[in-house]
């Protein structure tokens, strides 16, 4: 049974354990999960059923043959593919492709529509709905051994980017001009997409910890934070460097410091079996210690794979415990407004013998000259 | 009144003609038009509770700075605005602040998730939900002259990129390289973002009408098709247009012909007061009577705004009325597998007295060399 198999027929049991004699999930990230088959259907409608013995996926009829495709290299389910028309009613192929009479039935309820739950019922009626999405969530959680490969290379991307941009900083060029250069280089070195909108702060910016790039100049003595990822085969990085420009005035190298110490901390308090909780803490501490505590404003990290931001979360009162094949990031951070900003993210990989950095870009406090 | 006023003004007389209570409007570009307050609020929850005299916006705690300036400045909404924690449960805060009791409450159902439509019944049980999402879709398609205007400097802006890119264009250069090309001018020239994924297409692939721009280079004699468009303040254009690497043939040089006839024809039928679907059987016929008939596969248009897809749909079976203030797209296309395709898309404003194209960008067919 390939990866794929293995995955549906873990849902399966999952869903048994629910007592759900059905799923129906419409997020595209599931099937691509799921089946292997990676299709944004846009506005259309994409979905996978799954029964105990059954599993058919609905897709686009444009996209036909690309699933087919998919589909016979993967071997993922053993089930039928139908292509939807835009002037079938897709709900009502959903039910007529259902085994049996289905009385509970498992969506994704944060993703799922208003309007294709009332369309589902419509032809269902009296069906209840679990939650699919939990289940899903948690499986995602777990990596295989090619999901931590896909996440590397992601990684190993956007480092090159990043070493690469690093060079295109010069007097005078603004913090959007640097993004539309790591976007370039991006797309350059093969990314299918920025994981998220490229960040870079210059000066008292980097003390901004939801600033949006602008027309701010670099600046000597100041910082020059950067926090970029990339999408690369349906998996994604993502990771901050903090710069100075010229000189580091001593409160500036004081922070630097205290970020770098807190960062170093939580990744050696990541270990399986400990609560995810003591990860924060241990960043926080050294942060607290060193008085910064107030200008540490958001968790320590979260979970990294095909989104950006996935479960689970790296905060200081989650207590669920660290799970061998999670990979989430580490990113503690201190904001002084008026002073400036420093945030220091890798990404780790929780293996069954510790946890490993994906990210081995610099850490030290590296001057940059303008 | 201002603009912002006059939409709550008209909405809510829409709602009060459906015997709705009270909308609760979870998309972000509502919000934005109704308020202008523009904003995406990832995962968090943000929301306009309208009621026949009162208004509360609902947005992320560290967006409420933010939407108390926005709102200051246009005086958008005589209400309150509340931030919302992570913490709080947005749906007994929306309860908390209905006024009197809601029967009928529109949501926007192709935007409103399963899971808030459950907690919001779960606080108001027995609520009946109706769609505000047709209403909001009409509204929008009635363009006021500023809105003409924003969507008139998207267009002017991409025209811009692609007269630039064009210069770009040379020996060996693959259709990825381009794109990458083309995303990084229209950041410097400002653009907020790419409305949607900009296509190159060369040679043999321009005939796929929804090919993935690859690592396909450009070639003598091939068609190269590129479709882009930019969102600026808000609005986005989309344009299309397909040049010659060097000599055509023929046969290309007819494709074209015929596609730029058809495209003309279709400008001349809009007029307000008649049937959309006679701007699609314009095109149609002529690419018909061409002998391309099979090749020309899509709805010849659809409407431009906000979203770079939007409501109406100009399609061969849409009897809707042309009305003054629409704008949306004219795009035939002829793709014929093993030769290349051709589209020209210009972006049209329904004024008053007549169609005006919002485009400039040259139609002739044009050589470039390599």
């Amino acid at each position: 049974m390939d990866v794929y198999g293995t995955r549906i027929d873990r849902l399966r049991k999952e869903l048994e354990g629910r007592g759900a004699d059905a799923a129906l999930l419409t997020s595209p990230l599931s099937v691509a999960y799921l089946t292997g088959f990676v299709c944004d259907p846009h506005e259309r409608f994409m979905a996978l059923l799954l029964q105990e013995d059954k599993a058919v996926l609905f897709v686009p009829l444009l996209e036909l043959e690309k699933a087919e495709n998919a589909l016979s290299a993967t071997g993922a389910i053993e089930g039928e593919i139908i292509g939807v028309r835009d002037t079938d009613e897709p709900f009502a192929l959903v039910k007529q492709n259902m085994k049996g009479a289905v009385r509970r039935m498992a969506v994704e309820k944060k993703y799922m529509r208003l309007s294709q739950a009332e369309r589902l019922m419509a032809v269902s009626p009296g069906l209840q709905m679990l939650d699919a999405g939990h289940i899903i969530a948690k499986m995602r959680n777990k990596k295989t051994q090619e999901e931590v490969e896909r996440i590397r290379a992601a990684v190993q991307l956007v480092e090159d980017v990043l070493a690469e941009g690093l060079t295109r900083v010069k007097a005078g060029i603004t913090e959007l001009e640097l993004v539309a250069e790591l976007e370039y280089i991006m797309k350059q070195k093969g990314a299918d997409a920025p994981a998220f909108d490229t960040m870079v702060l210059a000066g008292a910016n980097s003390a901004l910890p939801h600033g949006v790039p602008g027309k701010t100049i670099v600046q000597e003595g100041g910082f020059l934070l950067f926090d970029l990822g990339v999408l690369k085969d349906g998996y994604c990085s993502d990771i901050t460097r903090t710069f100075v420009i010229g000189e580091p005035s001593a409160e500036m190298e004081k922070i630097y410091d205290t970020v770098l110490r807190a960062e170093e901390a939580a990744l050696r308090a990541v270990r399986v079996g400990r609560p995810l909780a003591e990860v924060d803490k241990a960043a926080r501490n050294i942060i607290n210690a060193a008085g910064y505590g107030p200008y540490f404003t958001h968790r320590v990290g979260h979970g990294l794979g095909m989104e950006v931001h996935e479960y689970p979360s790296v905060h200081g009162t989650n207590e669920e415990l660290i799970e061998q094949g999670m990979v989430f990031t580490i990113e503690p951070g201190i904001y002084v407004p008026g002073v400036g900003g420093v945030r220091i993210e890798d990404d780790v990989y929780v293996a069954a013998d510790g946890a490993q950095t994906l990210t081995a870009f610099p850490k030290a406090l590296t001057k940059l000259e303008i």
